[in-house]
């Protein structure tokens, strides 16, 4: 197991526990967990760990404990491969102890939280890995689940990946649809930079590299390539010198993003990292005898 | 375009409506969709079509149209591809027309929603096909993402599959944890029945021949026979002998699924349908000049 | 005070919290327990046992507890009698002690739980008492108070019945309405079983014996008989012979419920334990010269 | 049916309406009306009538209507019964038409609230007659239904009666233990005085004529007369002469609520009319053939 | 520093809590405190001091700690000021140890509460110092900031005010449209005392002596003089003769509130102390070298 | 009136919805308007104008309009001085018309809103006016009301001035205490950047000329002066070069921002707009005779 070098902040639990709580509420439905409470003895201690059953990126583990400690304060939780940690098939993640009832009954909802989180964190993390040597860098998109925007930003951050803007109101990104109803970039531009101030960044996207130029000489913060292949790519990185950040977009995947990277781009964005990650496979393996 | 044979149920607006505010006031943020309100006039109009960039099942079309209608009363938007509908790429599933703020704004939250529930219908369709001309119905488990659980399980119906149990508190599924703490299957079933009532259905997980007698001469609802092989499912059925309902789990993929459904057994669940389907690609298309 | 048997397993906290907070929310308004804060001061400390005025069962201990310690933590809650055990009048539920202004406070909220569901509690118990020496088990229905299901589903264990189900989606049940529109009792069992999968237990109302015939020629799990008397019952009973789970239901009273339970009938449903029960009277007794 | 004379003011729906919200996810849960979605078509119709099954005293019809307006916008409910309306068995309160589904999945929580808040109604309303001919008003308690408090007050007002406070919050009402703390009658009305303004009634609860000219030469607004037998509250109303609201409680009940109207106090309150309710039995009638 | 000679009773933590994790929710976005995050190590601890920059009186101080605690439950949060304690410039309102991150994260949600609510409790000293000597008592009005009523009308007792009602649900308040629509004052006097009960206490605004006579004699508990100037209110208050309390309202500020108080009226009420109070400049200093 | 000559865009009601619900709650208690109730017929209707008692800007409109439609959709509410609009003291701001009762229990809230709001808007363009003739923009801080931010912010906006970050997550801001803990400016950027992303712009605060020309060898995006004399400001004005943006803050005051305009910097930035504001005087003028 690697930690990451720097550990990656967590996300306030002033921010999670309501998710999770949220979470626990929707499993638990109106009578709770029917089947442990009817077998297993309330004074039954266990003692488990959460192990990996592949390789992975490590994300939403402040979750899953809370999924643990939100039914009983009594569950010790302890973190062996935090937020960020790359981790081998086999290896444990986390160890947890306590009132063998709320270990079977939070187990689902931590598994959930822990493994579709960490699949974010893994898709991020090979795509990331992939562009290692350039100065490309691997952001996210929009295109989160509904409800989890937070927590998946945030395990794209444990990816090694960055965070494009949050939501619709933390940066001005201007489409094409933008520029048509504005009459051209220069238009878009100049309307969005009257109407905000100082601390929002404007991101534009170009199908050509007139509109580059154009984008570039009204100072845009940063210019999304949409769909360029990597010749354009390099050509537009060659044109603009320095003088904007580029982004790049579209049809990124594990076999297209080295090419992307080594054009010579600073953001390379993917939906599929936060859309349609494989989940990581993670288990909870009681003690042998820890319930007999 | 094909609409199922009967029309998929619809889950009631109370229980999706607060899911599609929320996420509507995830992405909204503090301040709204700045970029559009700097640029679009506010009187301008604009109309588009929902289409399916690659074919699929579709799910989600009810909450796809609340995150528009949330935003704005006045828009119009007509469902062409129904709950259940296969679409070819490039069939539209929607037309939506109204304020072109509302629409840009609303966008990417209704696309959101449309394109991750018909990613699990899609999966889940494709596992159907697979067990035609069999018996076997294809189910899913508890492995959904947290705080959309009902919609994923809706969208399960959506590409023809049967749902398994809604949470813990709703059916009663004893695994080996449970099965150990008891004793015996025996034992465990036993103290099921002298909990809970008439209405509830229990299945237990059973790893051998030996316990799955047990369990039929207790008469359990569903056995659960986890990664089994397909001939050791086959004797499983015929040892059965339409005494329970038997499911099969464990192994379950596309290139698996049409062995376990020669098996005989009545369902098989997966639960990569609902933790990892692919996300169905889905755009909105304004119409050519609409905003200029 | 005699404890039940075997414990009653208590309500998640992650559930009964939510209500406990809004029970006190309603009763504090915006401005508090303005009396006792104006008139006892707040070092001042106090120790009250929460008494029975009359003999009952026990149920909504946890809530009573909640009330008080989400006051203020510091608040010591001793359960002497816990959720389904038997008080005599007179005898002690549970001691409380901590800062007399909480106590104060928490007072009613507390009790208004613990009187209504122990008053649910109690009056199942007395139908069960009157089932003794049959096979019949005493159940529930929908006609709960708003808001407060899932603890009068509980509470009703607490007094030794068994749960119905505990909303519209987690079982099936056909009435007069949905036979009338299917046209027939079979063809409502086989859309029910043609939408529906293995978790999901089907019982359908009839009200003939031509019609009990029907639905266990196709294997309803349960079958209500509504409002028949006695004899009939006892005639279905006879003509099922073990084929189905019967539930008898309409007319149940500490009365009838004898004459009911001696047919042969597995469940016996009673609406009025959850929506008729005369509250449990129960009091907060400070102890003498613990305020002056 | 008889309408009141001045029509009860309704409670704003947007009190109300979350609570109804609540009230349907509770009983719709995860997947809705399953038996109706699976039997009855769509497109289905029905049109039925809310009847009264015993006489009473009508509250709660708000609630009702907004049970299946909720659900379905297109439903039409008409109300014949009003709120505070006498009806008598047999009676229609309300007329409901609309989708089949929509009906049949809305009855039990529509006639949930109806029934028992038009328990609290005919309660209250029984022990207002037992009082004509007295200038006794009826008024109610704290303890009321966690989560209805608001409704069930109305309900009481419903039936004639009066309210109290509705909370810790809104008035000031000095109990014994109060009174222990503070040393004298006088001492905790002088506390109570100094921290509130004049907005807030104070109301002590006396036991002994000795207390009540304490309080009298204190000026309380109103006197709380506990468990006094009537001569003693007659002796009271004499003492007082008119110089505070005199209220009587303890030992209410429709067999002795007479007798203490009879004494000339001004007010007479009862916690049963609010905790232990008879609910109304209602029932939602669809028309013969509505559904076939 | 002047702590209040009564300790003002705080507000239950149960009523704020919400709105303290309401308040950091809407500070800490999705993403919390990005710059703390990115430069503070975890491990850093810090020590400050709350101070006041201006002389004032403190109120919020509740709302402040949890601002703290609730993002870490290990701050130590000291108070040395209480709510209603007079402070001068420099002086420490309280102190705070903790996670370095924590404390520069909740610091401005803290300070907002703290400011905003000691301004309310700043104005309402002022006006109560300026009546000393008179028997004039300061109250407050409805004219609240949207969410925080219950914590200004707090403030407002922490400023040695006292309150007015709490919403329109807990007191008559009778205006110049009822008198209207009623026909007189008697009109709405008798409606009013028709309708509610004994808990409930009747005001009502007159603009002349011969409305304030007839408002005394159907003994109103309370009449509000509205815009009067100090000679019309002296004669009214020799009209009363104590017969009712009196309240004035309009044209009241820290210039004219003295001779107002003069008049001999019981009650002066500000919309100015709620709605437009000046906030309480304070600050978190940090520890010298505490972060290097 | 004046109109503003870009309409400023409209908070979306999805956010501004549940604030104004939260209010009205806030108001209405549990039993609503009872002075209302009990004196206007519920036939009664109504129509006034809402009036500025003295000019300003106004803000906050659609809060106040659906203060009145969420009490009762029938309520027509005009507007004719929309957010951002220049009022003279007796103008029409909106004119109201419907049931009565909803009129006048919806008042508070709607002027509540209205008048805080158009509060900070007028203290913004007062502001904004007063640098008339330079290129200084006018911004906020962080120092809002907990639970209005979004409001505040837009209202900010309707006075002319541009938005600050909303959070401590959608920009960052390196303070004194930040840049301590770093090391210096220079570590301290690089360490932000080192975690944030190309959609984040990065501010950073400095109290030297050398600081600042360390913060631009970095390329910050934007330099805050914090309380630097004009002369100061006008050095570091020219030294920056339009390098960055620059922001002073600190003594901002409708007396010193004339100045402070004057030196040429982009952004001047003002806690008090937002924390102190003097409410705008609003009031609901009904029709003569409208209620008679």
């Amino acid at each position: 197991m690697k930690k990451p070098a720097t550990p990656v902040e967590p996300l306030p639990n002033v921010l999670i526990e309501p998710i999770v709580r949220a979470a626990l509420a929707e499993d638990l439905g109106r009578a709770g967990d029917i089947t442990t409470n009817a077998i297993i003895p309330a004074s039954q201690r266990a003692r488990g760990r959460i192990v990996a059953l592949r390789a992975g990126r490590i994300a939403g583990i402040g979750a899953a404990g809370l999924a643990f400690t939100l039914l009983d304060q009594s569950i010790r939780f302890e973190i062996e491969a935090p937020n960020g940690a790359e981790v081998a098939a086999g290896e444990t993640i986390a160890v947890v102890e306590g009132p063998a009832r709320a270990l079977l009954t939070g187990e689902r909802v931590a598994l959930n939280f822990l493994g579709q989180l960490s699949g974010v964190a893994t898709a991020t993390a090979r795509l990331v890995k992939l562009c290692e040597g350039t100065k490309a860098r691997v952001t996210c998109t929009r295109k989160t689940t509904p409800g989890l925007r937070a927590m998946e930003k945030h395990a794209v951050r444990c990816g090694g990946g960055f965070n494009h803007r949050f939501g619709l109101d933390d940066a001005i990104l201007i489409k094409d649809n933008h520029i048509a109803a504005a009459g051209s970039v220069a238009n878009a531009i100049t309307r969005a930079r009257a109407h905000h101030g100082h601390m929002t960044k404007i991101e534009i996207e170009v199908d050509s590299l007139a509109q580059l130029e154009e984008a570039l000489s009204l100072k845009a913060d940063t210019i999304l390539l949409d769909n360029m292949p990597p010749e354009r790519l390099r050509e537009a990185v060659k044109l603009t010198a320095g003088r904007a950040t580029l982004e790049a977009s579209g049809n990124v995947s594990e076999k297209t993003i080295a090419a992307i990277a080594a054009t010579g781009v600073d953001y390379i964005s993917s939906g599929a990292i936060t859309h349609s990650p494989k989940c990581l496979d993670v288990a909870l393996d009681l003690e042998d005898g820890a319930l007999t």
